[in-house]
């Protein structure tokens, strides 16, 4: 028998609501530049996405009946900005954990399944 | 608080070697198709795909370092035609219980995250 090269497993996950996509590794990663910019456009720079792309995508996730991700901060130092709401941060968090807990999922089951091994 | 929409977590899982990507959704519904018609071709064209992407995609998955799942069926009733060996069996056969078993977890771990609810 031939030898056999070492599997592994990738995966890509979405969230989704009746309303349709929700969250995902791109939306994810605007929130993240966002919390860390204190504005939609140097976020959007930054991911070098155009800001009405990034306007679209906040847009969707806002208008989605679980409260906003992400609001205009009021005045204060420089007038505006935006930040994350307490549930943007939670959203960031929680897909984070997910997707480490799923890839280390289907590394163990990908381990247990002997893929390659005819004897399996 | 407003009421909140039920979230829903959707994956796409691939499979790699060092030799690079081995198995997706795509691929192992061409396998499928071979199984099905015993014809790379007969697949092909059931998957309106072209005969030439379909053989490539096929040669991908033969020529690393496990062993073909397609081969040529040699001479026999209508003389040729393509077969999936156990190897290329035993493939859709994982793949398809990785995918069921991680869209179960992620279903589960979704549910625990309670994602949508500020208190969870």
């Amino acid at each position: 028998m031939k030898g056999h090269s070492e599997f592994t497993v990738k995966s890509r996950i979405w969230i989704h609501t009746e309303e349709g996509a929700f969250l995902g590794l791109g939306r994810v990663a605007l929130l993240q530049k966002i919390g860390e910019h204190g504005s939609i456009s140097k976020a959007a720079l930054d991911m070098k996405m155009s800001y009405k792309k990034a306007w679209e995508l906040v847009n969707s996730m806002n208008s989605q009946n679980n409260g906003p991700l992400v609001t205009r901060k009021i005045g204060g130092k420089g007038g505006g900005g935006s930040e994350l709401t307490e549930f943007g941060r939670r959203a960031i968090k929680l897909f984070t954990e997910l997707e480490t807990e799923n890839q280390e999922f289907l590394n163990e089951k990908m381990k247990k399944m002997n893929f390659g091994n005819e004897k399996g």
